[in-house]
């Protein structure tokens, strides 16, 4: 009798372990490559939709890479507009400044549009993370927020370059080792224009002013 | 001692079970919003790095969004680079054709472009699927491929719209939503120009012809 309740207690067990197990096998590799590549609960901290400033300065904190817009100096489609994707951070995960940095090389292709014409608008989505795959929200509904920030991209200047640097750092633990041939330098974008797309009606225009004096509570 | 050998049995029917019901109750919402957001085991489809043009083709496939940059016709920033997210689909997973559909309005900021210049570059990244997370690349790192596509986004002419609309609609079911109001129409981009960045050593360049000849085994 005693052998038999070991097996129900060693049933309960089992089946109280298995789960806890199985998630250790399938986590994802933390502190490699990237940290908080939209997999720390960003739905739960989303900003209340009407406070479209906040709501900006939210998805700027939450995503760790975006798209840039830059026209082209290329052969065979100078003049057109080109479109790469970048990796950029504002700072640690809610402690963000609302500045993108960007760690950019003279070997890309954007940084040699950038050089002739330093325009360029920047789009991160709430597609990047796990909130819209949560609630069922298309990438392209304004329920799945994204927005778009215009300005120029500029080198960062020598005062700015701890901020810009551990900002960076600290969401892209990888740079560190990126090859010093590739003359990394510290950049941002000078946000002159903001559109936020969060809900219907069309996109919502922030001023950077409001931009950057929005606050998290 | 029967009834032992059934409690030892449980304990190993639970053991295996539980993974399984756990992984029931926290299964993402399927079906609601988009099918395909990067959550179908992905990682382990990848092409082999050196066929180029293999590699364009499935990132293409796997991912259901992307960043378009168009040149702005916008009030204050005219002739500027312009970027914004729009969905999109080349097929169903693993069937693609290569050639990206849209499903656009003409009260979106991006189609008020197009109307005036044609001209788009439209990026997608294995950065929008689990892919890099799971492998700790940094989203800038050309190990989380990312692929460049350069051409005209085009309205879809009639005997292609029932393509487009299939290979749209299973990936994202919720735009048979849509309101009518906003006067949907189907739209591709007309491919010219194709970079690939998978490796070290700077973007690869595909030609169209060599992209479309691309075959999934």
């Amino acid at each position: 009798m005693a052998g038999c309740a070991r097996g129900s207690a060693r049933a309960v067990l089992a089946f109280l372990l298995a789960p806890a197990l199985v998630a250790l096998l399938v986590a994802p590799a933390r502190g490699r490559g990237g940290r908080g590549h939209g997999d720390w609960g960003a739905a739960e901290l989303l900003p209340p939709r009407e406070n479209a400033a906040l709501v900006a300065r939210f998805v700027t904190n939450v995503c760790d890479w975006g798209a840039l817009a830059t026209i082209s100096t290329q052969e065979g489609v100078r003049g057109r507009p080109f479109a790469d994707v970048l990796s950029l951070s504002d700072g640690p995960p809610s402690k963000g400044s609302g500045v993108p940095y960007f760690y950019l090389s003279p070997m890309q292709q954007s940084v040699g549009n950038l050089k002739e014409n330093p325009y360029a608008t920047l789009t991160m989505s709430l597609a990047e993370t796990s909130f819209c795959r949560k609630y069922g929200f298309d990438p392209q509904s304004p329920l799945c927020a994204h927005i778009i920030l215009s300005g120029t991209v500029i080198k960062v200047s020598e005062a700015e370059m701890d901020v810009a640097k551990n900002s960076l750092f600290i969401r892209h633990p990888e740079m560190k080792t990126w090859p010093s041939s590739h003359n990394w330098f510290f950049a941002k974008l000078n946000i002159t224009n903001i559109w936020v797309l969060d809900y219907f009606g069309g996109p919502k225009i922030v001023t950077p002013e409001e931009y950057y004096n929005a606050t998290f509570q």
